[in-house]
């Protein structure tokens, strides 16, 4: 029972009840009608890769976990409307490699989980990813759902026609839900053409501004327009994270305050690096961009996204993080007036400075200093705490990561196992404070970060921007989740759950805190 | 109050007790709040172009119209995010216009109805119209909503953030609800760059395999790929009409069975025409098509677009129609096993076979005779009474109109008013029957085409189809919407009504007839 009841970051979950691993609608059904009749909560779980612990049991012992790992079969393919029809439990990255090799044609999703997360899971979850910018989020792929309410009525909207205007757009309520309004069992998603070729280009910045501003022409009419589907930051910080702990390889010659990914992807290798390289040739000539290189193999294109995708890995495998996935309008994303900027300003003025002081990368060169000094098991220097901002900077969305380490990049040994001290590096100059144990450390980083950040993001942008991004409320971000809800919301959130759920007995105190908290 | 209690058809309306042009959100929940207190049910209007009686007051004197024509300001644009927020109001064309000439940008929807339809309505119906096969349904585009509930309630959910996941993503169940769940005062959508450049093709085909195996390949990753932006089709009755009564000039050298438009649009006018060139000439290299011809001009590509969008006004010119607006796998759609066939047939069946007799326009030369002739009111011919097809082929998406003529195609006079006979044209063979009257022949149409198509598409296609595509269900599809709804859904459907207006104040009996019925 263990693995299904441990969230992916290791920081929610407990025993469930039971863990029930239906095969069919029929046997969810049954499943949810004995745990409605009962009065026992439900706890439906994909490839459980979400982030904010909603997928996992949080009242020991008193929960049903209800997984969908043994429904993965695919349903029907319809070639001419492009819609494919497949059971909630099926692995995002195998649906995507049937799909290319079987009809030519992909998921319009991608994300770094894709090798475990599942087709309910990024419907519940409304999942992001790097190919929003092309193909919209998955509201534009829906077409139809088949669902299981809390009570066990199956409900079956599993049209594969791309329009069925019959009354209400309920498919599309359901996404996003989180598993809160009804179990996906199966789903019918119009899924784009493959395309043939794919072009990858990789910008240095010395300032925000500028790669703004290469950004906002890259995704105009005259730029990589219709072919771009990719548009991707990471700055100094998430580099240097993704080359000592990711082991990934930085295709730029050297370090930059910002790096930008751009793709392009459609039916000719030929357009797609002509439009590439006007693009990139008109930032470097605008002088908004320092270096450049787009990607003349595969081998290149794909070193090019390692580095990209190697972030959350590599973060994970140097310690803690503290994660946060909001919305901005970029001009607060990051740069001096960005969230990265705050949130570092705000660990500044909330950590014992010797944490985080700079380190031997000198980050000093750079814009926004990032990377600093801090201890490891044998003294060695780690990096320190450290924040860091990379995403999905084309769909206007930051993953702030607020990093605690605690493995030696040379070797991966830990530097602090729970409750040991840290040893300060040699080359530290503030002798006077203790070192911190870990969970010190951590615990510090999270309360500096958490509510600071959303509260800024609410404060500094309103409705142009979101305290949770992609990546849901679930669990983790009950707590302030409401900031970024409109007048009204709330109230007809509630009124929406209590007409599918008026036991509650689907996933109770998640994305939705309970009443008087 | 004349103009807002009729619909576009003309078939819907009656007298409202009051018709309310609020200017503002806080009017408009005033509205709804008096209505709700005092039990009189709500209209919301927009361009009143919907074609499914669902916009205008049915309960004579009973029913408060809410127009929204007031509601037409632009609150904001974000450049770097692409989001438009705009009020209900606004006229799709004016939107439109006014993000190409300041921005660079297009509306994602563009239909024959855009010089007076408004965001609000097309957001309320889930409209559909030629580019849904590049940039999706509406629910592709739709970042936020402002809505007012039946009780007066505004709920804000106005971000322009792209991702906002924090709860249920709401707007999208009110996107396609046709006013029935709350009235839509503003909304914020992800609007798309422009198209620099665009090329047109006109292919005639001699039967509706070729056709389809083209549409097919014009779609996938080797062919338009992601430059498609319409894929459309006409048979020869729809040309006819367009050309007849629409004054239309038809591109192609002689008239086809069916007739496929396909558009090509992005940043480059070079790679568009490489492209389309590639399709057309492998369309016709594989004897799928038997002719074609490619726009080398704007003044060409127009033309092309005229003859398309130029059919439903022909319709309308001609005319009565019947309408429908059914989705269906491409095979059902046209050709010896579609849906047009089976309306001809079951035509032939129904009606007096004089009124369907062959005219002189030789429809027996083609695949599908269809243009047939008919009485004019001096007994010239005008075509009797006929089926034709045509549609959002890459889609799905079948338009069946079955006509009956009230106007001569020479010189547009009337055939024969209500209670008129009409008179047999000199050629017409059979003599026995008896002129019908113009009101006659439109009731046994109707009578012949409804419920029958619906009930062969729900029959032949299953979930594979749907009884509405694009059109909504409104007053006129209340009879037979539910043959497209899966098992659960007009259950759950119940629910989120009651949900959110438990009074039933929102346009009461359209979408779900009333209970009972
Ligand atoms: C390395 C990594 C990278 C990631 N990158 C991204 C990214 O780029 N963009 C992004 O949006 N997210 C990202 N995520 C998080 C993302 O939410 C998940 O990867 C994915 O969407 C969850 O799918 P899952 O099948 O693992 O769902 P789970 O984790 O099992 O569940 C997630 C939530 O959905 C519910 N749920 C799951 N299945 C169903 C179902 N069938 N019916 C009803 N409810 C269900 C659960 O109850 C839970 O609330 C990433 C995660 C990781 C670990
Ligand atoms: C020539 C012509 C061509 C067309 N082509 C297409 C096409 O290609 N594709 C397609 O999908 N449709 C097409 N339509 C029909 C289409 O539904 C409408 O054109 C359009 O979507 C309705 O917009 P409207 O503002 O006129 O809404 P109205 O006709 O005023 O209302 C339509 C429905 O929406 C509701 N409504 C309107 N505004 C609001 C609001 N602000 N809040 C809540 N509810 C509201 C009304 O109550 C009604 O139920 C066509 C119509 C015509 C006349």
């Amino acid at each position: 029972m263990g693995p299904y009841c441990t969230d992916w970051l290791g920081e929610y979950g407990c025993m469930a009840l039971a863990v029930a691993r239906p095969q069919t609608t029929q046997q969810v059904s049954a499943v949810l009608a004995a745990c409605h009749r009962t009065g026992v909560p439900v706890v439906p779980q994909g490839g459980n890769t979400g982030l904010v612990g909603g997928g996992v049991p949080v009242a020991a012992g008193a929960e049903v976990l209800l997984s969908l790992d043994r429904m993965t079969g695919v349903r029907s393919f319809d070639e001419d409307a492009g819609v494919l029809t497949v059971e909630a439990g099926a692995v995002l990255q195998r649906v995507d490699e049937m799909l290319r090799s079987d009809h030519g044609r992909c998921m319009p999703v991608d994300l770094g989980a894709k090798g475990s997360c599942t087709v309910g899971g990024i419907i519940a979850t409304a999942a992001g990813g790097v190919h929003a910018v092309r193909w919209g989020s998955l509201h534009s792929s829906l077409v139809g759902v088949e669902a299981v309410l809390a009570d066990g009525t199956v409900v079956d909207g599993l049209s594969s026609a791309r329009k069925r205007n019959v009354g209400y757009h309920w498919p599309h309520l359901i996404l996003g839900s989180e598993g809160t309004l009804g179990v996906v069992t199966a789903a019918a998603l119009r899924v784009p053409p493959a395309p043939e070729a794919r072009v990858v280009a990789m910008l240095g910045f010395a300032d925000w501004d500028g790669l703004r501003r290469t950004v906002r022409r890259a995704l105009g009419s005259r730029g990589l327009a219709e072919t771009v589907s990719a548009a991707e930051y990471l700055d100094a910080a998430s580099v240097d994270v993704a080359v000592t702990w990711g082991g990934q390889r930085d295709p730029l010659d050297e370090r930059y305050p910002y790096t930008l990914l751009l793709e392009a992807a459609g039916a000719s290798q030929a357009y797609c690096s002509e439009r590439m390289e006007e693009v990139a040739q008109g930032a470097l000539a605008a002088g908004e961009a320092i270096t450049g290189a787009v990607s003349a193999s595969t081998a290149q294109a794909r070193q090019m996204w390692g580095l990209r995708e190697g972030v959350t890995e590599a973060l994970s495998k140097r310690g803690r993080a503290v994660k946060l996935d909001v919305s901005l309008p970029l001009e607060r994303m990051a740069g001096p007036q960005g969230a990265v900027a705050a949130a570092r300003g705000r660990l500044r003025d909330q950590l014992d400075p010797a944490w985080l002081s700079p380190g031997p990368r000198g980050a000093s060169t750079l814009e926004e200093g990032c990377v600093a000094g801090g201890w490891g098991c044998d003294g060695t220097d780690v990096g320190g705490v450290l924040a860091c901002g990379y995403g999905h900077v084309g769909d206007g969305n930051l993953h702030l990561n607020v990093s605690v380490p605690s493995a030696c990049a040379a070797d991966g040994r830990p530097v602090g196992a729970e409750g040991d001290t840290l040893r300060r590096p040699p080359a530290s100059s503030s002798a006077a404070a203790p070192p911190p144990s870990l969970a010190e450390a951590a615990a510090a980083a999270r309360d500096a970060s958490v509510p600071f950040v959303p509260e800024w993001v609410a404060k500094e942008a309103g409705m142009r921007g979101s305290v949770s991004a992609e990546h849901g409320v679930g669990m983790s971000k009950l707590g302030y989740a409401g900031l970024s809800r409109g007048s009204g919301e709330e109230a007809l959130m509630r009124r929406l759950k209590a007409a599918l759920d008026p036991t509650n007995t689907l996933l109770p105190g998640r994305v939705l805190a309970a009443r008087g908290r």
